[in-house]
């Protein structure tokens, strides 16, 4: 292992007579390394690109107007309250020289003895130049308030038209992908436009609205039990969602969705279709596979004895996951808590230990009262499978005042049948 | 009066046998005279380049990490549930054909029989280009947010800053006026320095930071009781805050606070100092008077016969208000009302009845447990005056949810000395 090189730190972190851990990335890997780390003899210097923390299995409701931004983030400094020896940094990360053991990053370059990579995923868009340009992504919270303001926009648009064709192209959706953020997309899509849009728009038939789901498999929501998967697209198709399933988008170019099945003919095409790993100049090709870090069962990187890589940028092949874990919260939170315990055998001279993951069973929710759940082989839906749902998240929502206002927002909703947040803060314009 | 010519009408508005009233601007005069206006046998179209209202008074919490903007901001369209021959649009206007009766908007034009100006009013410069340039403005929910992430992203560059005039510069901010809105924004920035940043940037030392306030006259809060302007500076100097009365900014380059009494340095001034009315093309010299409609007692702009101006746009001259109503919020209530009432009238064939403002007092916060408050002759401050305060604010925000969730924000900031919107959800950039 290099020793620290403080010269090199133009990150104003004071030098220390412990070694220093640098977290790159405060998702849910990161967020569940740093409890406490501090306190456990290191020094530790969080890195993010944005000030927060993103909840982000409920940003889909930030982008149909459910909930505001507030709800979701939780300020990553929040974090530094009662630690010792703790610093957060707000920049980007250039790259890693590993072999010094030295990060770089927009504001200068800081030395490490441990570094843990926590970057996530991004939208993949399988190199598909038009996917990139024409469709929406929807993995920050930027980009959701980005397509709650083109939501809001296309319906105003689709007020003023006199053009059958544009008007329906407005009030058209395709959802690409058919995991748990397109499900749970589609479903809230369909909310508004049965339950809250026609009190908008009254001079507008709101009939003429659809929402498409594409999913290339045979089944929605892959790696949930299939009496789950068809029990949400039963859902779905009750609530007027058009599932198309073996169903593969081939281009869109901003109007039309040309698919292996059928065109469909659509504005706004929200792409769900599959992430990647979020990663770092500073890497060999071996130490990368299918898009993300491999790690070994300390989610070490491979040919590396400090530099670690967690949740959806690790890829820790096992038996049990031949192609390495899902990329989902569960398994970052997982990996973020074990490091920590390592870390704090690692201090005091014990092996680490291997992880484990732990599978707590997924589930989603189409609308009010429908959800699907599957934990291990409990396979349940309808209200209780919604009601745990809502339970599930707002435990996991992070800090007390977020799950405060999304509750308060929740509750609003559900008597009202209402989404209180339509508003086009910034307007979404189209490069 | 002009006969409505439906066919110069390109927002898709439909043809009715009822006059068209055409309201412009959504904001405290516009939408207390929208409210059951279509009921009375109008067709009514509102017109705003936000599709939502803005309860300005608390755009200061939104800007210090107290409040998202879905506590203060208001979707227009919910206006149009229960009314009849009600339609919004979401557009820019840009200019009025009166001869002709019709509103030439950035999506088409549209006649009238009855048009309303509500545009409140914009922040006045006074013609100093640097003050445009360099200064933050704080009259709409963007300008808000970005004073948000400017604030914090202050702090994150004072951080790494070894420049000892650097960082205070940094830290330290200026905000030009000293009416309720500098008051309430100097007594949240001191808030926050006194609260908040301390745990947030342990490896900063806060005391470093500056929060000054400058008024050109010799009372803060120019309008209420001598007794509440001392008090006000008061709580404000025991907090921390340096009040500048007697001071006029003469320049300022983004670096240094140029007054007739000192230099200050801050890389942040805010811009409270003044407002000017938002007035549309079509109006001759004679009917404009310090910037905003001269009106008569029935806010009919001067010269005309069909068109109103309402709120801070409007300057209606009377024995007790020589040079115009002040540009608060309830001068636009109590107008938006009477007008209200008068096409009520109008429809009936009965005379209009003229504008008498009743003032309902005026207040200002400067903290937890600190305001002041004048109704009348009475004059009181402190812990009472803060609660009422609250509530006053409470019950005026708009809708059921936005109270709920804002009440929501204010009880656990309350208890937890605390304000959790410290998101930088969009970076500011200067230009």
């Amino acid at each position: 292992m290099e020793p620290r090189n403080s010269d090199s730190n133009n990150l104003n972190i004071p030098t220390s007579t412990k070694k220093r851990i640098v977290i790159v990335g405060g998702g849910f890997a990161g967020l569940h390394l740093s409890k406490k780390l501090s306190i456990q003899k290191y020094q530790v210097v969080l890195i993010d690109k944005q000030n927060y923390h993103t909840f982000q299995p409920l940003l889909y409701q930030v982008a149909t107007s459910g909930l505001e931004p507030d709800s979701i983030a939780h300020a990553l400094r929040t974090l530094l309250k009662n630690h010792r020896d703790f610093y957060y940094r707000y920049s980007e990360v250039i790259c890693v020289h590993k072999d010094q053991s030295i990060l770089e990053t927009s504001i200068g370059s800081i030395s490490y003895d441990y570094l843990v990579i926590a970057t996530g995923s991004k939208t993949n868009y399988f190199n598909n130049p038009n996917f990139e340009k024409y469709t929406m992504p929807m993995k920050s919270i930027t980009e959701a308030l980005d397509l709650r303001s083109l939501i809001l926009q296309n319906f105003e648009k689709a007020l003023l038209t006199n053009d059958y064709e544009e008007r329906k192209r407005l009030m058209n959706f395709v959802i690409v992908g058919g995991g748990p953020t397109g499900v749970e997309l589609a479903g809230a899509l369909a909310e508004l436009k049965n339950h809250v849009l026609p009190n908008d728009y009254p001079d507008l038939d709101i009939r003429m609205m659809d929402v498409h789901i594409v999913q290339s498999g045979s089944l929605l929501l892959a790696g949930m039990s299939e009496k789950s998967a068809l029990k949400a697209q039963h859902y779905l198709e009750r609530e007027g969602v058009h599932v198309w399933l073996d169903t593969r988008v081939l281009d869109y170019d901003g109007k039309t969705v040309d698919t292996n099945n059928k065109d469909i003919e659509a504005n706004t095409m929200i792409w769900a279709a599959g992430v990647t790993g979020v990663l770092l100049d500073g890497f060999n090709d071996n130490q990368i596979i299918k898009g993300r870090y491999k790690v070994d069962e300390f989610n070490r990187i491979e040919g590396t004895t400090n530099v670690f890589a967690l949740g959806d940028v690790a890829c820790m092949i096992t038996e049990k996951y031949p192609i390495g874990h899902p990329m989902v919260a569960q398994v970052a939170i997982q990996q973020g808590k074990n490091l920590n315990r390592n870390f704090s055998r690692i201090y005091n001279n014990l092996n680490p230990i291997p992880f484990q993951y732990k599978d707590k069973g997924s589930m989603a929710t189409i609308g009010r009262n429908k959800a699907v759940v599957d934990i291990g082989k409990f396979h349940f839906s309808g209200f209780f499978a919604w009601l745990l749902w809502m339970f599930v998240h707002l435990i996991s929502l992070v800090g007390f005042r977020n799950k405060l206002v999304a509750l308060t927002n929740w509750i609003v909703q559900y008597f009202s049948y209402n989404k209180s947040v339509r508003l086009i803060i910034r307007p979404y314009i189209k490069d």
